[in-house]
């Protein structure tokens, strides 16, 4: 309660641009800013293999100025980012397959655009605060679990490569040109909005979309373990790093409940479904060479720092995520 | 003796791609594999902040083919990877402080061409062997000393952000994709053929220009110990790299003799040249910024895999260097 008051101080009447903001993660922010009495501006380039969805504002659309852009216009980008109060900067291309495949198109947005975000900002904006979504896909196979910020950084796919000069430039920004900037290092990340056609963004929007239509989904290897953080978590995360001075400059991970096995998520899946069916199978080999195997993140320092922690148990999150896209499944595919 | 003759068997006939070979570690190495008989195309784009310089080919013009293109012309370089044998990845962006003032022309060149380059070995010539020139930039301010190549890497501005990206691409195309590349992270080089005009590629040139011209010439900070690999030496290691198999997927530190503060370089410099001037003043703002403090390389992982080690003496380096520049200046200035 103390918290969300604190945010109702921060966010109230202040201008807040989110990049992404059509997205999964972007839509539940944009939505929780909405609530808050931000006024908001969102960037989406509605790009069809992305995150993207205008269902994600139902609602709230009206309340939300809407533009149809890409970051990779940065005249566009450079007009948009003037007179903001916040910044958060969620636009990115997510899969790690199409970043093996067609590279250029990830390094143009997760790299090279995010540069000139960042530029724009110190020319036009340098007081605006950035929030910047970063993921663990920078560490790469881990040396040591649970995993935390000082782990080694050896990206395994071009994704990681990436991202990890995008979270750069966002920390040297801080650093040397003073535009306040935190970076959040997201973990698999699951609830409403999603991503459920595909498995770019997260293979469980795949598991959940079947399972809905009444059909199997696959589990590759299915022994990895891995942690989930539930969006609404994740966007208390944002919200908290953007308006504590502490976390300027920072790199926090997010983390979720006790980390599970592929194959445990799926079983628990399927009892919150009440029934359904899938198969464990062998890595594909193409995936293999950039699969990073276990993974879960330490998020002690965020809890330290910032207070945060991962506040939705497992069951909750899937039976949420679930419950939506039993309504929504129309809208996402 | 024995290496020479296994270098002459490894490039005789071979065809060999150079980018950046107008350039000062370029042109020394392209002038070396002419004389072990390999059959050399090389690319420059002699940007005039650059490195390259015609002057650097003298005498072995006729034996090369020289490209004026950029790196950053994709369907070009495309054509040029064809039916190499080898690629020397050597162009570069080197200026710190130009990366922090126009950072996108330092990550299109450092970062986004890199990508297309190897984009263009795994189409066109997935047999190629490769070593790109990395750089010791991307470890940042060291946390001990010397650093060797597990040291964390926090580059401390944008040049050393898209270098890294750069080396991190080569070091996946080498695992994921099979193009066999070898990284090079060089600390200070310096010898015959270095720019000489500005600091941008060393500072160590404008103290050579400086004393050959009777002028006094300034030394930031002072204090700070660095090490310093000549050029020959260096050009020895990327040779011992293309043609080891040991090497393929590695990434190496050179180094050089024994480091030495500032200051007593300078002092050697002036003492070898019979005379000279200088004064010590602070380090300026917008550098300190982004300077690293001390440096010097732990090189022995490239000694015990490839028995490479830094053969000439620091007085040695400097005495070649600035017999150079007193018979070559007016081609440099």
């Amino acid at each position: 309660m103390a918290v969300s008051t604190n945010f109702r101080r921060a966010f109230a009447g202040k201008r807040v641009l989110v990049t992404g903001g059509l997205g999964f993660i972007g839509s539940n922010l944009t939505r929780r800013l909405v609530d808050l009495g931000a006024r908001l501006t969102i960037v989406d380039a509605l790009i069809p293999e992305y995150g993207g969805n205008r269902r994600n504002l139902a609602g709230v659309a009206s309340r939300v100025r809407v533009v149809r852009a890409d970051v990779r216009d940065w005249a566009r980008m450079a007009r948009l980012v003037r007179g903001q109060d916040f910044l958060f900067n969620l636009a990115g291309q997510t899969s790690h397959m199409d970043s093996m495949t067609d590279p250029q198109t990830d390094l143009d947005i997760n790299c090279r655009a995010q540069l000139a975000i960042l530029e724009a900002c110190r020319v036009h904006n340098p007081a605006i605060r950035i929030v910047f979504a970063s993921t663990r896909q920078i560490y790469g196979k881990p040396d040591y679990l649970p995993v935390d910020e000082k782990h080694p950084l050896r990206p395994v796919d071009v994704n990681g490569i990436n991202k990890l000069a995008g979270e750069e430039f966002h920390l040297l920004y801080s650093k040397v040109h003073g535009i306040r900037a935190t970076a959040l290092r997201l973990t698999n990340t699951i609830g409403p909005r999603m991503r459920v056609k595909d498995a770019r963004q997260t293979f469980v929007g795949v598991w959940v979309r079947r399972l809905v239509e009444g059909q199997p989904f696959e589990v590759w290897g299915g022994g990895q373990l891995r942690d989930f953080t539930y969006v609404d978590d994740a966007v208390e995360a944002f919200l908290l790093a953007a308006c504590r001075d502490e976390a300027v400059g920072e790199i926090f991970n997010l983390g979720g409940p006790p980390p599970v096995t592929l194959q445990r998520l799926a079983e628990v899946l399927v009892s919150i479904n009440g029934g359904g069916d899938f198969v464990v199978r062998e890595f594909p080999g193409d995936r293999k060479k950039i699969d990073i195997g276990d993974y879960y993140a330490d998020d002690r320092l965020i809890g330290r720092k910032l207070g945060w922690k991962p506040r939705t148990d497992l069951r909750v999150m899937l039976k949420r995520t679930l419950e939506y896209y039993r309504r929504e499944l129309k809208f996402y595919v």
